[in-house]
């Protein structure tokens, strides 16, 4: 099997694996770096995660133009992808999505921390986007590589952003990184609302966050991958 | 395929994705204005969601009196949809629910307003009816037109009500716009009321939720449709 | 089919329904009246009421003891049926479940009433019944018929009683009516969790509460069994 | 069927079980003491629980040196098992888990105690355990044995222990007693957490938790056993 071949795949699994554990529902996307070419990426047509089909996938360019889209309509934020690749040689695959616990700390502005040692991959604390500071009233939507370029500026290094009123961003070093990271955001935000109703959090410290980051390997990943792929009707590739 | 014949197909859809998404539980439903006949709408008989069949759905006149029931009997709030249509030319089609997290809204008159990009559809402020203050105690069901047009006034020309106590009307120009505003509606309700627990919230603009509310095309609601409808076990219709 | 197979289909049916809506996990039962018999009631042998078949319900006398068991071991808490159908004649079903909402107001005394219509049923306010009052400390079940006759006289001509630590015990004129109250009896005490972080509460006024509950027919109990019945596998008996 | 076979298709069907009950996800195992061996235990190689099979199991030493791994990689995490099985001859099973619920509790130092009957065997309150104040800063996994017998001295000789940002370890008498206790840990926890939003919480008493503990039997465990198994696809063993 081709690189190529395998990483088509890996964005259909990922796809359905995002939307099985409801990480996506109708909206959100993946891409991933194309492996032969850094400058494209690969990415569906605007369709729901969980119906995504090999024919679907389109390669882009960074500017987010298709190679050849042949009649497939694009995402509309597809420039998420292409300006943090631009911005990113390390990261490989790149997570946009809604779930749903993260959407109440962009609109609040707390800070969403690592409370728990699967969580620790999102990075000492998540920065948050507020589209409005820059570009005033809009959809909220990333629609233009301007956007993009100014998310890619607040991530930074960071493996993960949120972004006010609309969703989050992860970023991985494979697409199994980043579906992992994104799982546990999720479920990351989803506890630090019930602790913080509880009293004072003592989150992961600094050194525990870069111990956990740092042992994160793919044998971890493939743990999960194995398990999230087969609950979505998938198998696991070698 | 007629246009009678696509509508109807559409409302068991969509009578299926409600319950599937858990927008209505054994209760709850939806209707649609009858393409040829803007003084008449289709509605099921009294059923649960989930059961309806094409069989089900009975044509009424806009004062709720069925062209032919047949034996079948109807539901016995349909004076919500028959009142809304008669106020309303631009609505196509009505859900009423009571999906879980609008409840507690109701209850507390506490103001319900889109906090997520997905949610803007259902205006800039949620009103909320309470069939008590003109009506007194009652069983709370809308049971006749006098109900019914009260209800639809508090609408105006809005997308979403609440009801005190029982539930929500929501209305769109088509059975997938209706459907897309109950589903996120439902998920606004729930992110609100996490986000109020955790800080002061910045919903969004009335700006931005009038940029968001224009884009929302046909295109948009197919990318949920077609999902929503697999889920449910259904095909979209082309 | 006679009165009796009728019921006893309807006690599995109501089992998979209970089971199958979240009402009661591997713990819980429903008991019906021996239609034939008013001094006799149907309950299951001890088993998780998701795999209830025939063969595992028992005809007990009030007191508790079976006519003819036949090996099959009895639940200890059956006598929070004798005792409720010794005292209540217009009683015909009997539930007792853990549902998880109804725990926090047994354990915190916060008194549980109706928010939403489709809770009416469960009264105007659900008393709590705390074993340790008259029993001290005890494995908190309803072991005895004194026990129970405690538990029967809290609940005096209520639909519903909370159980301190326990959970819920919730009455019916039918097996169908047991169920559709135990079932929104959760709901209204979820919805009540979330509404009272909210705010102060507008519950429905007495006079809606008698309103609604004098309509609830088997006309509207029909319409849920139906749909619960099918989720849960089985058909619903004409 | 021999001890040891029997054993083992206990393990299979309780990593089906704990998946399938939301107490682990992708990660968290449980073991068993050998029947014919205390000195030894039996433990899965790294694999999500869900899927592991027969071939998966592996006896290790009670120091977490494999009998024979084959090549079949280990928990990181296994020390917890030999370290508790050393230090307690009273325990044949233990598990080690994430389940949401508890989690809000070590990292915040709320002591999580049982305020319901089916919860009481979790102990009379639940200690925290925190790797750092012995460790320092670490990956905060049970990584080797002087970590596993700080964990094990912590838990004396309790049932149940949090990890602080981390998760739970739960003992018992045998697989089915310790499955029993971890799913209802998590109940606990979640409804601890709603109680305490809602005002002063009436937990057991010491008295009834001792009274209940005494009475869980085989015969308690094995009708949520049936049950359990059956919803993950396996058959209960005689």
């Amino acid at each position: 099997m081709s690189r190529l071949d395998f990483v088509l795949e890996e964005l259909i699994t990922a796809n359905r694996v995002l939307a099985h554990e409801g990480i996506v529902d109708s909206f959100g996307h993946i891409s991933a770096r194309h492996p032969d070419n850094p400058q494209h990426y690969l990415l569906s047509r605007a369709r729901a995660p969980e119906r995504i089909e090999r024919d679907d996938i389109v390669e882009y360019r960074l500017d987010g133009t298709a190679i050849d889209d042949d009649g497939r309509a694009p995402y509309t934020e597809r420039f998420i992808h292409g300006a943090i690749y631009e911005a990113r040689r390390d990261v490989h695959a790149v997570v946009h999505n809604h779930s749903p616990s993260v959407i109440p700390f962009g609109v609040t502005g707390t800070k969403l921390k690592p409370l728990l040692h699967m969580c620790a991959s999102c990075g000492h604390e998540v920065p948050i986007w507020d589209s409005c500071e820059k570009f005033g009233d809009t959809t909220l939507l990333v629609s233009d590589m301007a956007m993009g370029r100014d998310l890619a500026q607040l991530l930074g290094a960071r493996p993960s952003a949120l972004m006010r009123g609309h969703g989050a961003t992860v970023v991985g070093r494979s697409v199994r990184h980043a579906v992992f990271i994104a799982v546990y955001l999720e479920l990351g935000a989803k506890l630090q609302m019930q602790a913080m109703a509880m009293g004072g959090i003592k989150f992961l410290s600094p050194g525990e966050v870069d111990k956990i980051t740092a042992r994160v390997n793919d044998y971890t990943l493939d743990r999960a991958w194995e398990n999230w792929a087969r609950r979505a009707g998938r198998e696991m590739q070698a």
